[in-house]
């Protein structure tokens, strides 16, 4: 109940200012050489201090993997793995102990559990997903070696990356600061940034993420649909409003003549408006969806608010905040997609006598 | 695994040709008068042949149900519950045995599991979601008795309703044939769908779902956002291309000052571009989302298309389907967002000790 | 939650008295040729009837396969089934209604859940194992054929079958009306049963299991051991007090030296006190167990007993009762058995890449 | 899935020489002031090194919880905890990386996994009830404190403690080195230990477990009766072979005129065989139970056995070995059943409307 994946399973811990972050990786298959470095580029992709564009914080990031794995490849038995927190000691929280601040979780959080723990937004910080990046990396070695899973940032604001994914060389992503592959895009992307970054404010966008050479057959018809999957993981990424695959919304302004895709001789299709998937099943063309984030919430700005006592209180963020999470939101949607994949690949293997 | 809800279980069987859909409802609690009345309601909203704009195949969608309800009252013990299928005897499919229908479940079923039941799309036909509406219609009276749910049709193809969900009156939506509860926008509708019927093509659009009053604290933090489970319900549902809540796709082009949702002093908020729904939880706003739907893939029109040895062929739908499936979908939306809520509130009553 | 087997699962409902049991069995492997004859022998087996010495009730416990199965092959969606009940209709229940029968769930579930379906014991009657066995019968299917599965009765009250399993022909169980292989025990035991069915009593006793031929490495390390799997679905059986595996309660009493099963060079072990299980996982050896069976709780005989305000009333049996479930409890043992079996052999299709 | 508990559950990882042990509860209710120090004191009763009858390796075995608590008080998001490894570095364990030790895991290990981690036994050594005890200790205290959890050794070898629990004054059970609460037994169980000891021999033993002022209603009608949840985590503790509840494997031999409990006016029951379930659902009364456990399989002589390759080699237990884990295993019984019971007690409140 509330892990991720549903045979390969994610169970996490972990909150801003606890000791560390961690998980709990269960039934991962023995046998594998883990590729460590792999792991830790995927957390290094996402870790802060990047870049000009995103927070200046420092944390290392680095995972330890506890369990499972015996000298060097994995014994088929529970991986635990833990990513301290480097920066949670000390600072004083007592002054937003109180605070509910705007299209943050303090409210909601206080009205579940009757208490939170309010330093750097406890458990609804969005570290959590350093945790999701380490067990996404980890299963993404699970699937065949030709599987790619490349997401890119397709718009920031009112900035789209209008090129369709196939026209773009999606090895580049990572030489734009802003994820982009388009440079020139990348580049207005940039200065939008730095300029909202400049008035304390912060914006949205959308992640692409395209996934080629999946093997038809993976997904489950009834509650297990693949499109399903990965919707409810990207959903559970802080800030994520939104998800669509192959036509999206765009599909529901059109009739079944223009949307269907047809065969040609060896199964391909002729068009992929289905996104590779039909019936909630792989069908061998690429996968692809988009996923829509709001603009942080935290601004360096003073914003009107309430504390617990419903008194009007003025909020301002301090310290470093991303004006922008999309280009480390790369990572986190091409592992958490990882890991679905990883599980329902697993689970497929067992739909055949 | 691949149960819809996670302590509130439903468990579903049933195919488009088989004797009988039905399902298994786990962990409803004890004491519950159920209202049967208002659980054939809801089937008999998704029923076939209510409209001269949809189906005209006859079901009579009669929930039985089973065990785990004596006198009148639910006892607290699994409740299995039956829908016999009454159309499915005799028809010869032998013509469709091999062929694969675009943008159809044909392909992909049989590539995943080395054969398929091919009458009516068997396991893949929509008609599973019978099974979801009378289990979500009872899981419905679970919840406190103000809590409203309310879907409406938003667009069909080009045509949009406008009007933002506060603006209508959501009590009026089944008055018209599209279940658009704006007058002007529903005729245009339902004069582009007839358009489109009589050429043998389909059409695609949105549903808008509005949840009012449900109580804050409704949702779990990490991966139990409410709109995650929301996500996953609602792209289970057969031709759904994307979820959005909230400021959704629209959010994603904004800042943070204009998309921050400023409190009152009494914890209700001035803007509610968060859908109601921070951190994952529910925060007593409205709590609204829209779910996009591609046309119907079976055409009243012949299309290329290709058998299983890789031979051209001529596809074309026969009898009596769907140009345009929104209408029905607006009760599937409703009662599977019914039973997520109900689930989710269930569980959240063992949040605090 | 609170179904049996954790990647091939079965849910199940049905009371004494509803119209129906049945369950849906979900992640069957696709493509086996299902053996319907095999399944409808062990519901022939458990059902009442077969002779003197059991209930004389006539039911005849017909499985109808709803879903999942198309021209006699599994297709890897959920089956659905259903066996009616046919003598659940007009009888008086109103004496007992009030009534707490000793040693019965009447009181327990009213605690519980504040209401009871007290005709015939509702959901604790022991007709819910109808529904284990048709679910078992079609999983022992997904077994490799020389997997063999046969429990018989090992004692009724004080009489026991002192000969070890191996010079027993457990071909010949069903060849005596009580299920023992051995036929002098087993004249013992019948004449026993005999005698306390005249008296009004009933009696006890235990049953032994032996899986041969089961493959190496099932069973999984922790919170999943084969041991344990097999412990929860005994122990769900109306009536079961113990179980035991290899050694068991005795081999309590034994020290390292003695209890220690020394391998042979081909990876059998000497002696087999283990019980074919070694760190939860199967050994390749014989797995056994015994599961231990209180007396049935309803008696032909007046007992003392209270009404739900606490007044003293007498209850008394009436009708058809088993003086000796064992008999038919040997095949709810067998067919839960391997359910437990065929889940965690195709969940050990996983554990290697 | 391959959890403890259903609602409230413990996943874990970590192996004999790994970094550390650890876990995370999920579903733990906000609110609770936490005494830690009773966490520990379960954690030091499970420690080796406590007495000259057990184990004389030191590990501190402290418990570092991670997150999920903040001021002391649970949060209601996960709580991580890690229990370091002390001892685990550098002895050389190349001799027994081939060698199949009796009745230990190593066989079958490698024929599920093809390989395994041999340093200490990996993941199959007992050292991982560590986290259950810890888990269990903080899942005791969502109980109400008037919850009695009282386990004893009741039986080493062939000595047995002959009287009933009632007799028996079970708050002196950890006053004696064995823990056996009747000091005349409890000084011929150590007499008996030692000198086992002294011959590099091992021995087995039982424990009774009583748990009073249980309410009634604990423990789910089907697939989760409380007594096959009981047995199913008893029987995932190293060693056990056996479970039995109540009357246990005696009541097999009795009649239902002997067996049944009759009822007091107050619903209390004049005898409590049924050993205070009925139907899988406490009835107010103690619940009792008892395990068997193997002597421990490492013995401190020499003992033939075969390698990987299949030839024979000698083994033997080197350094500090328990000859007995019946003391230990008091609290590990305790902790686990506290957690099952912590599970079944939670969803037992969403029983009722």
């Amino acid at each position: 109940m509330f892990t991720l994946g549903n045979f390969l399973t994610l169970s996490t811990f972990g909150e801003s200012h606890g000791l560390a972050y961690g998980g709990i990786i269960t039934n991962f298959p023995a046998g594998l050489e883990v590729d460590f470095e792999k792991v830790q580029y995927q957390l290094d992709r996402r870790k802060p201090g990047q870049s000009s564009i995103v927070t200046q914080r420092k944390e290392s990031d680095t995972v330890v993997f506890q369990s499972g794995i015996f000298d060097g490849k994995t014994t088929g038995t529970p991986i635990g793995f833990i990513i301290k927190n480097e920066n949670q000691k000390s600072r004083d929280y007592s002054h937003i102990a109180d605070a509910y601040r705007p299209s943050h979780a303090d409210f909601t959080y206080d009205q579940k559990f009757g208490l939170r723990d309010y330093r750097g937004g406890g458990k609804s910080s969005a570290r959590e997903t350093v945790n999701w990046v380490a067990a996404g990396a980890l299963a993404r070695q699970v699937l065949p070696a030709d599987v790619e899973i490349s997401a890119y940032v397709s718009s920031v604001g009112e900035i789209f990356c209008e090129k369709p994914y196939q026209d773009l060389d999606l090895s580049k992503t990572d030489e734009s600061d802003v994820r982009c592959p388009d440079p020139a895009t990348a580049e207005k992307m940039i200065a939008k940034i730095k300029e909202i970054k400049k008035e304390g404010n912060t914006i949205g966008g959308t992640i692409m993420c395209v996934i080629k050479n999946l093997p038809a057959g993976i997904g489950e018809p009834v509650f297990g649909k693949l499109q399903a999957e990965l919707a409810k993981a990207m959903l559970n990424i802080n800030a994520a409003k939104g998800f669509e695959y192959g036509s999206g919304f765009c599909g529901a302004k059109m009739t079944g003549k223009e949307h269907n895709d047809l065969f040609n001789s060896d199964f391909s299709t002729k068009t992929n408006l289905s996104g590779g998937i039909q019936g909630g099943i792989s069908n061998g063309m690429d996968v692809y969806f988009r996923v829509a984030f709001k603009p942080v919430a935290t601004l360096l700005r003073p914003q009107e608010s309430v504390d617990r006592d419903g008194n009007m209180v003025t909020v301002e963020g301090k310290g470093r905040h991303d004006a922008c999470v999309l280009p480390r939101a790369v990572p986190i949607v091409e592992n958490l997609a990882a890991f679905v994949l990883a599980d329902l690949y697993l689970i497929n293997k067992l739909r055949r006598l």
